[in-house]
């Protein structure tokens, strides 16, 4: 199991950045101590996601950041980020795991316990767990509740990260639920201060979990 | 440069058919005797993608013919498919290069001699050009004419693959072009008959190319 500082986890979403305002809010995040980035481009062709994912990368690595790129393995492999999140749609963690080798980090989707168990079973090295709360960046058709969050986080070993909907103002609903971290896209991607932002989060998950 | 038998090349398109019969109807173009076949899934989810390419490997291996993946490096590298096809808007082919290693075949689409250059230098292992006829597998807006492919075929070492519309009665136009092999879709595999069409392609390619 490789080790990651889960505790405020920036998902990142560029609909409706120019490319300089996007990675604009990306140092900014960094600057306001998130500890871990993602790049979700689900629209992108792959040469397109490629692009702005290495633009990402020098980014993150000026602040020491790690960066996961979601979903394609062969971007995360190719601009050599830190590893890739896997959904349940995505290429099965087994497979990831045997071309990434087992220094990259895996993170995985996990809405139920035999979820959780199975991708850590197959080499996860965390959790993203929710949505907790509705969000306006993705379809959620069903919620996970924070008592399956703690169902999980009390079952697996891997850092369990609460995400969907988080904002300053709800976070106190994991007090006590054992999650690791949280993960926000909205909350700091749409924020007027993404710096500021982040640092209020990180002082707030600080306290909470 | 990694050698290949372009002669036939089968590019498969699972659109309306169960998987049952779309692996029936790979099996028999392998019988048919198709050189190389490429798994083209534009729709599907990197798993479905990835359980497909499984099963797929699983028909091609049967009869030694390499299968390779469009788009999706990661999903090349997670079946050990024999390689990949970049279009494009895909991963560019260095960086692909670089993620598969020396020994794996990748294909590249040009349309113009600049951009058969271009993936020749990246480390193209063959070109696919076209599309020389209207196609209904793709959105085509522009045609590659023949002329083009020929003068392709004059400017790069590496093989050069006609595609786009192409089938037994107006493969002709290809004679004297220079083109190393054909790439089909529909005229394998909406055939009444894969194998029967495979047959007569291979016979007509050999004949004509």
């Amino acid at each position: 199991m490789n080790h990651v500082d889960t505790t405020l986890y920036l998902v990142t979403n560029s609909d409706g950045f120019s490319e300089a305002e996007f990675l604009e809010t990306i140092v900014q995040a960094c600057e306001g101590s998130v500890t871990l980035v993602q790049l979700r481009e689900k629209e992108r062709f792959g040469r397109e996601y490629y692009e702005l994912a290495v633009k990402a990368k020098a980014v993150t690595d000026r602040f020491g950041v790690p960066l996961i790129i979601d979903d394609r393995v062969d971007i995360a492999l190719a601009v050599d980020a830190a590893g890739v999140h896997l959904g349940q749609t995505d290429l099965p963690i087994a497979a990831a795991r045997r071309i990434m080798g087992p220094g990259k980090i895996i993170g995985a989707t996990a809405k139920t316990v035999p979820q959780a168990l199975h991708a850590e079973s197959e080499g996860a090295d965390y959790l993203g767990v929710g949505a907790i709360y509705p969000t306006t960046t993705k379809v959620v058709t069903v919620l996970t509740p924070v008592a399956t969050l703690s169902e999980i986080a009390q079952t697996v070993k891997i850092p369990v990260i609460a995400i969907g909907g988080l904002n300053a103002g709800n976070l106190d609903v994991l007090y006590g639920s054992g999650a690791d971290g949280i993960a926000v896209v909205t909350a700091i991607m749409n924020s007027a201060n993404p710096k500021q932002a982040a640092q209020e989060l990180r002082r707030l998950t600080e306290m909470t979990l």
